[in-house]
């Protein structure tokens, strides 16, 4: 029997990696999970991430970081999430500095160490936020980082759902069969979703292409 | 009064980041330090940069990572240091996966946070140990990361010694008043530097090509 390709992918139980992950078990590659406990403003997203990596049983490894700095409203409970009604422009108080920086060179490192040739990224630049480390941009420049800058430099960045809308992504999922109500997207961690934040807003306009309700 | 302009350092307290920190305060930055505390082999290292940050009244933040996975001597007790006689090439068993991409993104979040429009990396890639993360190429790649992903993408990385030969730097050093005796180069972490590991090799041959002794 042919040996399974390793991946490892940055998941955090959302609906975005949920599905990549889905995506990439369904190809047939040994998936190995990394989450971030990051100082996020609430555990429920790293619950709801462990719990289904342990459904399928992917592996998985919890990073814990200690940012010793905020700038970001993620990382300041002090500061309220933004709520939008409608869509809004630029970058958001929400991004976290180099957050998916820091993500992506984690899963570099552990990469090289166990042999992957392919790190997952469910960025999605299409119905985003305006985070600009989800842009194809980003990806290519971080590919470059790891081409010049890595023993392993053949090892590829994938982020196959960032051209998809919230809609596709939906879509893709009930076809793969993601417990969609098992991913938790909202930026808050209440026991529901609070359907405000720019997460739940998103989520909430996918479902609605596609004449759904996610409730 | 201008003023100072921000800086965030890549701060090892070895001879290289030793000479940055000292060039680029006396350039008149507002030098801020990250020290890693990553599972290195000992802990002597975090020390002398902890009392050099100290001496010339830098703050510093030790931000401290626990890879879960190894894939380095430097990260694994149970392996020796190689000890060479001569140069030699390729990438040695020393280098960590994607370590300094690591420690760059974490210095990206840290300068976006507070704001700090420069990154001071005390690379080298003349007489280096072929690690591909200390050449042109990969703070190039890096740079571009930053561009592509940031939010205040303007933050610019300098490598000020990428280009001199240990013996510059050692030169540079001494113009500097870099307290030399006070850095720890060596991948061990004994009472004196071993002599025969890459880093202690490295900077033997900057002494010797300055006739000047380390000891």
């Amino acid at each position: 029997m042919l040996k399974k390709p390793k991946a490892i992918i940055l998941f955090s139980g959302g609906l975005d990696s949920a599905t990549t992950l889905y995506y990439v078990l369904s190809k047939g590659y040994d998936c190995h999970a990394l989450i971030f406990d990051y100082g996020q403003r609430h555990n429920k997203e790293i619950r709801s991430a462990v719990a289904m990596a342990k459904s399928v049983k992917v592996p998985y490894q919890i990073i814990k970081i200690k940012l010793p700095w905020k700038g970001s409203v993620l990382l300041d409970k002090k500061i309220k999430v933004p709520k939008y009604k409608k869509s809004r422009k630029g970058i958001p108080p929400t991004y976290v500095p180099a957050r998916n920086t820091i993500f992506l060179s984690f899963a570099t490192s552990y990469a090289e160490a166990v042999g992957a040739q392919t790190i997952l990224y469910g960025a999605n630049a299409i119905d985003y936020s305006g985070y600009p480390d989800c842009r194809p941009a980003f990806v290519k420049a971080f590919q470059n980082v790891i081409k010049a800058g890595t023993k392993n430099n053949k090892i590829k960045v994938r982020a196959p759902l960032i051209k998809l809308t919230k809609a596709q992504i939906i879509k893709l999922a009930m076809e793969l069969k993601v417990p969609l109500d098992k991913t938790w997207s909202c930026y808050e961690g209440g026991k529901k979703p609070c359907g405000v934040c720019d997460s739940c807003r998103l989520r909430e306009k996918g479902y609605s292409a596609l004449n759904l309700s996610d409730l």
